[in-house]
């Protein structure tokens, strides 16, 4: 005996319709799963509601087999209580970015057992349900993040709404996801503020002098910091020992800032780290060919560059955008596979774009 | 009585035929000049001729009145000493990312009065001569870099020299200099490059966790270490101090992981200091609206959507990439000044793109 469509996980309780919440209810409800929505501003549930979230009618609380928990950070655990007490039969997980202190805190709350952390990497610069996506998770990880006393049964029910969301589960203990995120996402976050946090009171016409560099690193501390100061208390534990280690690089680097080896060393290191960061695709950034095109800043310019790049039957790997801060002009970077690399350079100087390199 | 064509600044002799100096070599061929090209590595100096770079044919040494030494930075201080020596009528001008270390170093050099330092604040991510451009100073900032003793005769020719390569002149002392590339773009890479260092022996499952943000930040720490090696070591004196606030703030964060205000404050002068980069063409980011687009990886895709951005009459003033790292998609960020906004996003819908945002 088979079945096409796997039993249902509902009806599940979304609490948070902002763009992760809205989202996970728009994926469980394309998914066929009845959601009921809920947010403390009744506005963002109803903008939810209509983008296909689910419902604003609520079932009766007994029936609910699924929880799902999507507010800040500092509400998580208060929440996440109420909701084991509130719905008496349901697993309650959330989307939160941090995870064991949310364990922790919950270590004396009766049906805690109903419990399991989640948290989905994906998101965007956007917030708030109008942006929410029923296929924003599609493919990507998502950690599953049971803790010691998490029931089989509550860890199955998250696992298949992990699944239905079209995501990809990655299982962590809820301290192991704690490192993971300090590491690579918590501590570059801090970092990229420190280095930001030296230009306030910069003259001019020292900055006048900033290139890509100083852009990229200080990306991130270009957003918001109250949820951010959030993520970085609750995950203290984990993101002390990272940003003590770095403080041991610094002071490193600082003491051999005149010992070329030291040096060297530290550069070295950086260049190793950079390779093992997963590229697009799981390839490396050095499997491909990049050539620079001059364009104007004008309407029509762009079209016309990919026009001529797919008369010639170019793939276009990877592209990123650099505009000069003072000429009306920007350089487009293609990034092609090897194979296509002549053929690129060719067909844009057959078409008489402005080949930088 | 007036002239059009303002008076030579050669005969040049260009040492060093890398991407910088190539590019010198046309830029200042291009405007008229006589540019004698040198190398240690014949075939560079070849390549860099055959780029529109100058000739290989020598003028009599009394007869050369500017050098440009476009050495790595190591070698700075010997190469322009010689070329004092060997060119008596000469002024002589670098190109390196490092100046007030090679005024010290030349304190004795007899003729010092005829070198005047230079760094345009112009690259890319390539190196050689076959890269080499002749607009790639185009309207870039330049830094005129003048010590105590350099006379005013030869300050002029190097202004001319700058303005003569499409540059925009920025004055400032050799130590001024040293101490703004040290904040906008020695210690960002310093920071990219200690971020990265956390990396090596990361778990697999927790780099999977890995997003833009910490691609971002050590992006720059995938540079050549034996290039910036150089550069560090030689602007150790400007670098220090900022290394160490950097290291005070990073204490300061530590020490108040758990200060909800201390973080929050951290947080807050990051971003701060973000908005004061300038933006494109000196716009602030905060001016552009961004509209998100699910592309497929496939010919075709980008040179359709751009065709539709055309044909809508709409201007897009920045792009950037970012690849799902499993699935064959990416997202495709367009920014737009808000008066498209809805225009955007209307068009994109209606030729069926999925807008993510």
């Amino acid at each position: 005996m088979t079945t096409d469509t796997p039993p249902p996980i509902g009806p599940v309780v979304l609490i948070g319709a902002g763009l992760v919440g809205a989202s996970v209810g728009c994926a469980l409800t394309r998914a066929g799963e009845q959601v009921h929505v809920t947010d403390l501003v009744l506005s963002h549930a109803r903008v939810a509601v209509s983008k296909g979230a689910g419902t604003l009618m609520h079932p009766p609380p007994e029936r609910v087999r699924l929880v799902v928990v999507a507010v800040p950070p500092r509400a998580l655990v208060e929440v996440i209580e109420s909701a084991l007490v509130r719905y008496p039969n349901a697993t309650v997980t959330d989307v939160g970015s941090v995870k064991a202190v949310v364990v922790e805190r919950l270590a004396a709350t009766p049906g805690r057992d109903r419990y399991v952390g989640s948290h989905p990497m994906a998101g965007s610069h956007h917030a708030g349900p109008l942006t929410a996506q029923a296929d924003l998770f599609e493919d990507r990880p998502w950690v599953l993040a049971p803790h010691a006393e998490s029931a089989a049964a509550s860890v199955t029910i998250v696992r298949a709404m992990i699944e239905r969301c079209g995501a990809r589960v990655v299982q962590l203990s809820p301290s192991d996801h704690d490192s993971a995120v300090a590491r690579v996402s918590h501590l570059p976050h801090l970092v990229s503020a420190l280095v930001a946090g030296s230009l306030p009171g910069t003259a001019p016409e020292y900055l006048r002098l900033a290139g890509q560099g100083l852009r990229d690193v200080t990306r991130i501390a270009g957003s918001d910091p109250r949820l951010w100061e959030q993520i970085i208390e609750l995950n203290a534990a984990s993101l002390r020992p990272e940003l003590l280690a770095l403080q041991g690089r610094l002071t490193s680097l600082i003491d051999g800032l005149d010992d070329t080896a030291n040096l060297l060393a530290h550069l070295e290191t950086g260049l190793a780290g950079t390779l093992q960061i997963p590229g697009k695709h799981g390839r490396t950034p050095a499997e491909y060919a990049e050539v620079v095109i001059e364009i104007p800043d004008a309407p029509g310019a762009l079209s016309r560059l990919f026009a001529d790049i797919d008369a010639a039957g170019i793939n276009v790997e990877d592209i990123s955008i650099e505009h000069d801060a003072v000429r009306e002009v920007g350089y487009l970077s293609l990034s092609v596979t090897a194979e296509y690399h002549l053929e690129l350079l060719a067909a844009m100087e057959a078409s008489e774009w402005d080949v930088r390199a």
